[in-house]
């Protein structure tokens, strides 16, 4: 007489959650242990983050029930923020306030739901959670592959995988496992693809930007802003990477005034969030978006680990990409089983996911948002499976 | 090509929230108001509270992502304080830290849902948003009456609404709207009931605690600790209310060691949970549980305020309830129309909730968390609407 969906979503925990769980029971037991599971930046958040959380202290109503889609103030700082960002629209009406960018992706895909025909597209590789979130919305998850070492959308893939059912693609970039940074020329051929099969089949089909890496990008690269591509964006963000409070549940949802079906869009979003119990954003992180300042954590240690990692990797002979963002590096399995070679890994105190469940099939992914003494130990520890796998 | 249940729900905002943002148009607008709609403490949040997220600015691994479930100090916290409540054994391991009782609410109903036959009970009256949770979670929601002008239980009622579909009853108390406290013979009857259809039907039906009033109490008032007369009892937990914190999100999930299926029904809550986008509660408020001190808010001003507008309806004409706990006041419209109250009462400034959606047909809602300045200026405006009916 229990929901048997959600008892398995429960006692099988992400591959992620599994191995830092672990990792933790190893440290609270004094192990040593290299963990490059979770994207728990290890950056401080930024000073002015400190100093206006102390200024709530003298401010109690700040714990306040807000508004459910959010503190009018702080809605009018983030349209400002992504009117700057390109010649795309936005208003403090076409924001939603939420826990972060997870609740987020979940009040759009409730929203997109209209029957359990729906299907909502993941380009490859992508963050496992979003199947969770679709499936536990009651939509079909596909998912569509990429090309090359360097993971290209597969464009070719996309066209045949939108059918009439199709609501919505997801797009993160920079990507979560790869660090892919989406260039213009993909983002073009992808909002081509869309606006063809949009007008073939009558209605809109949105592609919903997760953003909580955004700010992260390494030496010359630019993020191209999605919405001046492609008008039916729906934005997903979260403070949790770019401020380093990933447990703190902040970020919010926008859309662009000239978004297809905005007050139903609108609407939908808050009934969802309501439907699944999100009164408001915490009221305190909401005072921190009003009297927000543009400075980030200091991401240039995720950088330098990645640098530090990549080449080591690459002098031990593995394989690995060539991230443009986010703070995770992709390793190749040597024998192409990325779970046999994570328990290889775990065996000698080092935690790396395998990302078969990320659509990355003999991939392996590394965290790289960690200190430089553990990417530096790491390396060690990698050496080690580079002889074990015969490498060196 | 949108979910209609979700635009449905996110346009139709529920009467407290539609008078609510009413309100605050209002006050922008420099215009005078006595809104008495929301239940937004008006006491400042305790000096501890503020002490202990002062020292987390020193701190910044406060702001990590803690495990799904919720810091394990927390969860003990949590754990300690419940079993000195009573003789019933909980442990860390039964405790789930969550965004507020909204979220738990939804975790424990979605976890309880096994098909779309699946009923889970309120008795009135409850908290409207009860129906938005289970029929957002796929289930019937069922409501089952009460007996004279203080909210007694139907008990009658009740047995004759709990069929083989019964997942769970949902029972509030203090209760929001009524402020009624269940005393042990209610209980018990309650219990009874329950025991017998668990007998009848062969599976258990959960009663879920709803207990974010609970430190709220009048005078010589008691709360009795329900998971010591009713074993499958589920308590959901917000610190909004006694650390007048609302809009921050942080409350809990409890199941005593003795519930039927305890570890099905834990993994259920994470696994709904996940599915929902709550990755974990915001950490810097787990940090203050870990930090616990039994020190609440300074709830006199609630009792006075009561005393005050009960006493003043009273001499007015107006019939008023007798609350020995939470924070709200009812009062009938003396023609049984409470929505029609309610917008004559809009009308002088007065914001005050009509009950009908909360199961209490023809009387209001008055929620007395406001500061006494506040009381007393909405008596003037109840004297006004007492001569439009005649009262005086």
């Amino acid at each position: 007489m229990l929901n048997e969906h959600m008892l398995f979503l429960g006692r099988n925990r992400s591959e992620i959650r599994e191995l830092f769980e672990y990792g933790k029971t190893l440290t609270a037991q004094g192990k040593q242990v290299c963990d490059l599971t979770l994207g728990n930046p290890s950056t401080p958040t930024p000073n002015w983050v400190s100093q206006v959380l102390s200024s709530t202290l003298e401010n109690p109503s700040v714990h306040a029930y807000t508004s459910a889609q959010g503190s009018l103030r702080a809605r009018r700082v983030i349209a400002k923020q992504l009117n700057e960002r390109g010649t795309t629209c936005f208003s403090p009406d076409g924001v939603v306030i939420t826990c972060g960018a997870a609740a987020a992706l979940c009040g759009v895909i409730k929203t997109l739901v209209s029957s359990e025909n729906t299907e909502i597209i993941a380009l490859s590789p992508y963050f496992p959670e979003y199947k969770v979130f679709t499936e536990g919305a009651g939509a079909k998850f596909i998912t569509v592959g990429f090309c090359g070492e360097n993971f290209t959308p597969d464009i070719i893939a996309l066209k045949s995988a939108v059918t009439k059912n199709t609501h919505a693609v997801i797009i993160n970039s920079p990507n979560n496992p790869s660090g892919k940074v989406f260039i213009a020329e993909e983002i073009t051929a992808i909002s081509q693809v869309l606006f063809a099969k949009e007008k073939e089949f009558g209605h809109p089909i949105y592609l919903i930007s997760d953003e909580p890496y955004r700010e992260i990008l390494f030496s010359e690269n630019k993020l191209p802003f999605i919405p001046d591509f492609y008008k039916n964006t729906i934005i997903c963000y979260s403070y949790s990477k770019s401020l380093s409070l990933p447990g703190e549940r902040i970020g919010y949802i926008a859309i662009p005034d000239q978004i297809c079906a905005f007050n139903d869009l609108y609407a939908g979003f808050l009934g969802s969030l309501r439907s699944y119990g999100y009164v408001c954003a915490p009221s305190i992180f909401q005072f921190m978006i009003e009297n927000f300042k543009e400075v980030y954590a200091d991401f240039s240690v995720y950088e330098s680990n990645k640098n530090l990692l990549a080449n080591g990797l690459i002098q031990l002979g593995f394989t690995v990409n060539d991230p443009q963002g986010a703070f995770y590096l992709m390793v190749k399995a040597p024998d192409g089983d990325s779970k046999g070679m994570s328990e290889k890994a775990k065996e000698l105190g080092l935690l790396i996911v395998p990302a078969d469940t990320f659509g990355a099939k003999g991939y392996l992914r590394l965290a790289t948002c960690v200190s430089h003494g553990v990417a530096r130990d790491s390396l060690l520890l990698f050496e080690k499976l580079a002889k074990i796998y015969g490498l060196i």
